[in-house]
């Protein structure tokens, strides 16, 4: 039996009495994540400041035999910063781990803290007119970044976040809490086996990331953003295809949004203005980015050329185009998560899949859950430059209840189609947490499992975090 | 004692009697790389051409307590993929393992046998206009390109092989010769810990990559090359902040060059045309590549704008400016390493920094040298716009036969003020292998290395290739 009392006084005694929470209104806020779901009740909440507090808080759980679970900003999508229903659980919230943030701006580097948010790492790197590149709706800390490998909007033109990662701190789960440094502020690097890399997309399972080093890109001095409506969803690829031709990198975002997906932000979203007199079946959310030395004037003629050809003609791909030097147009996709959320319950699903594999997925899956799951309507949207699609169904409010015995089974044929039959992944860029790990037992072999398994055992010999990548039936 | 004449039968009866050599006149293409060095005489190389012929030859190893080094395509400049002096080195040579390059243009990915060279890979991606954007002056494999994590002169638009690697085959080196797939080809994918990662920049010692996924990019329609004489090299970073400002992810390369290795690669390489009346202290090699909806006009024009004010005034920074729509002046940048061989004796480092300190580092060394080690003269060049430096010394011929003792000295001049004063990489993009090993010893920390080591004998439990990454004095 855990001495809870004198566990309590140890944890006060390394960051501080104020910052061991335990009282019923203390604790509502840090039990639930990205989804407003809640998560099980912890021992505590422990707010350390710095990692060698990280560190000591590892010592005292392995000594004690009780779990860390590491939060970040709570924007989780997977579960993964939650607390198990085991009572066993102390939560390491680093919200307070967050004093840090030094932009190197001719390295193009920063260096922080691992509660630092996304956005307060952008306010600091704005003033040197950079950016970190993963963009994203939500508000995470970096460490929860990491521990979830995020994509975002702009994966197709920057990479996901751990090719944007040189260095990082962090406590080893083991009994000493032992803090190691590993990699550096450098753009090229190869020293040997590059352990850092088991902590990304690790979901806060294999090590706490106390600090890291990220790459910074300059800022785009300018942006024009293009909402294409297509005639039939399949043009999206041609439209891709001409983009990458006459943009190449200059093409940072190219997001997909179905007819219901723009409908639903539309009708339950205030303040956005209707793109089209008529929704189209399909549309693309274009987004060019350069640099100084060109003008707004010369993309937007640009891509006018582009897309003259393809909008010629009674059966052109390209319908409409609206055009926008603002965010009115990113507006309505960002809207689509509430959008959704208003019309009913979500379930989602973060897939991807060859790029031109896309189309025929949707086409296949829509016929597939019309016949087998027909209340369960699919408002897909998400980044199809990369393959990436948050296919996700709603269960209109006007059909009752959701019947959670169907949701299972849309989910289920979902998933089997996206790994089995098109060789996709069932976790695209929201990271891996005790709400998707039932599918990496289902479809991660198990000879990878166990050698996932038996490096996690090595790395973090001390449990730790919502999960056991050595999982077996 | 292994019984030699059994075990070759063994491994003839696996990859075919002409695939198994061990003749005099066989071997020395086997035992030398791309340093033109030789290594130890391997007891013979076996040429497999399948995965599962790599698996049955793994098995037969651990069998018979013997160590293979796989290889390439012998360009490497670390002696990874060379035998070692013990005698009981099997050399596994993936040339003939080259047969399959599936390139999806949609998914602007390839599928390829870990021994398809980089040219052959770009020449089938080029069919579709694409390429593989890791850009090297060598031909490696691209088993050993993930081996060495190679770099190369855009790793400042694309990043290096790891951000560019989506999947791998490969054979495990354990008695069995386990046989794991990792990863899919999807530009999104986080389905739990991502053990490839531990195979890329390994030197090839904790597991033996058979096939791979990688990234394509759409091949620019335009490029244009600039050569831009500097007044000091520390222009160079006010240039490179410039065009970044001006041009984002259209600068591909920013390559910097002394005038010692410039007059080297004139006055040794023929064919080459000296591109200004009088060298520069120092020059920047500026490459921009654009989509099919600009013009090479266009993009001249703009880069004009940029300089000029770099160019007005008795103190400006920039000089002189040569244009080029073709590839001459990166035949003056790629004749450099053929120039430097042919002045003397050369002495590699291949080291990076924080972009802000290449130049200080420069200037820092310049006089070190020439105090401790008058006779080795610096002909640096490189990647500077990642921060990467070639960071080569020449002992003239006219001086003499090299003293190993002096250039023993200036190494360890060099890698002690990159690593402990800079907080620099001893190892930027040549990889790891027996010739960098001694300074991974002394630079990596000895937690990092135990708990290195660790996760080596776990994934690599049978000896495999030429480094222990748990090395300890």
């Amino acid at each position: 039996m855990i001495d809870t009392m004198a566990l309590l006084d140890r944890l006060r005694s390394i960051v501080g009495a104020g910052q061991v929470l335990t009282d019923a209104e203390d604790l509502p806020t840090y039990c639930t994540d990205g989804r407003g779901a809640a998560g099980g009740t912890p021992i505590a909440v422990a707010r350390p400041a710095s990692t060698q507090e990280v560190s000591e808080l590892m010592r005292v759980a392995a000594q004690n035999g009780i779990r860390i679970v590491v939060q970040g900003g709570r924007t989780g999508l997977a579960g993964a910063g939650l607390a198990s229903e085991s009572d066993a659980d102390l939560i390491v919230n680093l919200d307070r781990l967050s004093r840090h943030i030094d932009i190197d701006p001719v390295n193009r580097t920063a260096t922080i803290d691992a509660g630092v948010r996304l956005s307060a790492l952008n306010a600091a790197a704005a003033e040197h007119d950079l950016f970190f590149p993963i963009d994203l709706g939500a508000d995470p800390s970096i460490g929860g970044m990491i521990a979830a490998n995020t994509g975002g909007a702009r994966l197709l033109r920057y990479g996901d976040v751990r090719a944007n990662l040189m260095a990082i701190d962090m406590v080893r789960a083991d009994a000493d809490g032992t803090i190691l440094s590993l990699g550096a502020p450098l753009w090229k690097n190869n020293t040997g086996l590059d352990l850092k890399q088991l902590l990304v997309g690790s979901g806060g399972s294999t090590g706490i990331v106390t600090r890291a080093t990220v790459a910074l890109q300059r800022r785009p001095a300018l942006q024009i953003t293009a909402l294409i409506a297509l005639r039939t969803p399949a043009a999206a690829l041609t439209l891709l295809l001409a983009l990458e031709e006459g943009f190449g990198t200059l093409l940072s975002a190219f997001e997909g949004m179905s007819a219901l997906a723009m409908a639903a932000a539309l009708s339950h979203v205030p303040g956005l203005r209707a793109p089209f007199a008529e929704l189209p079946d399909y549309a693309v959310l274009v987004e060019l980015t350069a640099g100084a030395a060109f003008d707004a004037d010369l993309l937007e003629e640009r891509l006018a050329t582009i897309l003259e050809p393809l909008m010629d003609g009674t059966d052109a791909p390209v319908i409409d185009v609206a055009i926008d030097h603002r965010d009115d147009l990113w507006a309505i996709r960002h809207a689509i998560p509430e959008g959704l959320r208003a019309s009913g319950t979500v379930v989602g699903c973060d897939i991807s899949l060859r790029r031109g594999d896309v189309m025929r997925f949707r086409d296949d899956m829509m016929q597939r859950l019309a016949t087998e799951t027909p209340v369960l309507k699919p408002h897909d949207f998400g980044h199809i430059g990369d393959g990436g699609l948050h296919y996700n169904l709603v269960w209109p409010t006007s059909a009752g209840a959701p019947d959670p015995v169907m949701i299972e089974r849309a989910r289920v044929l979902i998933f089997d189609a996206v790994v089995r039959e098109y060789g996709g992944s069932f976790s695209a860029e929201h990271g891996v947490g005790p709400r998707n790990i039932a599918h990496y037992l289902r479809f991660v072999p198990a000879d990878v499992r166990a050698l996932a398994g038996a490096v996690q055992q090595l790395i973090a010999p001390v449990s730790l975090g919502r999960i056991d990548f050595g999982m077996t039936e």
